[in-house]
């Protein structure tokens, strides 16, 4: 395995990805460090060392070049080609992702969107039909799914995660407030709201007593 | 300021606390350093590493009792109180999160549902009527709202922010996918579906390459 890229390092990626799609709309030929820094939130140094860790991008003092640029970030984080999704489970949450035109934007192309409860499977959602989590496994390989969000409850995560990992999947987009086991070559990726907010709690308390 | 405690430390307190809650439940008496690394998915070093940050909690060899542990977190993560919130933006992300059962659990009371839109304003969620985002201000002082949900637009999120925070807002967990500018005072938690699914696409690159 190659050495490991910190949590932090990679979500600034992101960020320095945005910046430069945008610069590369506007036409601007070349950034600074400083200015991925601003995008990134972070300093000039952490930008070099960030990208320092995928080998050397610009010479010092000149700046990079913004499609170059842009196109190894694409490269380095997977998003130079399209990758196939599946949403498991059809209620609230699972809709309001469906509906988030960022995805499609940014190449994640929705394949299936499934369902247990026979009062949802067969609604039509846009040109998508909501299909039944009992066929999880042949969707998957036959549509060559590769990602899966799972929008079910907590007590349903881990057998639909085992489920989906058997027939290949290999990205776990999780929101179910649960910790998922999966085998090593299987990436999860936790949104937990409760624990997002509880970290604003802990921040607010802890200022209000330093203060 | 008291010492910066890392995101990672604050997200295990959240799992610790989750699994005292749940033995508080079943009545276990006490819990080794062991029990706590499996909630937090990490190691027994890492949990006892963590809470030293907050003090002493048990003795070396007997565990940890379960009741006053428990306590001692909810009041580090100032969980021992209810919060006051508001939600703006009532479009499919705001519906998702008001009808999450778990923020009302944790103690997160949801004071107002505010939106731009017309057609949102006077409709009844549950008990909630959908209020007018013009009203901010006055609503976050009159309610003592502390904490906001933007389920807005990136376009108004900034705007948005800003207005929360003159009238005494202090927490934000933002939804919108944009870097919000806040003043110290303020702690901001970014929830950026985008960036997770871009990490779950560079942790897959990365491991088929080095696999």
């Amino acid at each position: 395995m190659p050495p490991r890229i910190s949590d932090s390092t990679v979500r600034r990626l992101s960020h320095y990805l945005r910046g430069l799609e945008e610069a590369e709309r506007r036409g601007v030929p070349t950034v600074s460090s400083q200015d991925m820094a601003v995008w990134g939130g972070t300093t000039a140094a952490q930008v070099r060392k960030d990208l320092s860790q995928f080998g050397s991008f610009g010479k010092r003092g000149m700046g990079y070049a913004v499609p170059r640029l842009a196109q190894r970030l694409r490269e380095i984080m997977g998003l130079d080609h399209p990758w196939k999704i599946a949403l498991v489970g059809a209620g609230r949450i699972g809709s309001a992702l469906h509906a988030y035109p960022r995805f499609r934007e940014r190449g994640f192309q929705c394949m299936a969107v499934l369902d247990s409860d026979p009062e949802k499977i067969g609604q039509h959602w846009g040109s998508t039909v909501v299909e039944d989590v009992a066929d999880l496994e042949r969707i998957i390989r036959e549509r060559e799914v590769r990602m899966v969000i799972l929008a079910v409850p907590a007590s349903a995560a881990q057998e639909v995660a085992d489920r989906a990992v058997s027939a290949g999947a290999r990205g776990i987009l999780n929101f179910a407030p649960t910790r998922l086991r999966v085998p090593p070559e299987v990436s999860v990726a936790n949104v937990n709201l409760v624990i997002e907010m509880e970290a604003l709690s802990f921040d607010l308390t802890r200022k209000a007593r330093g203060g």
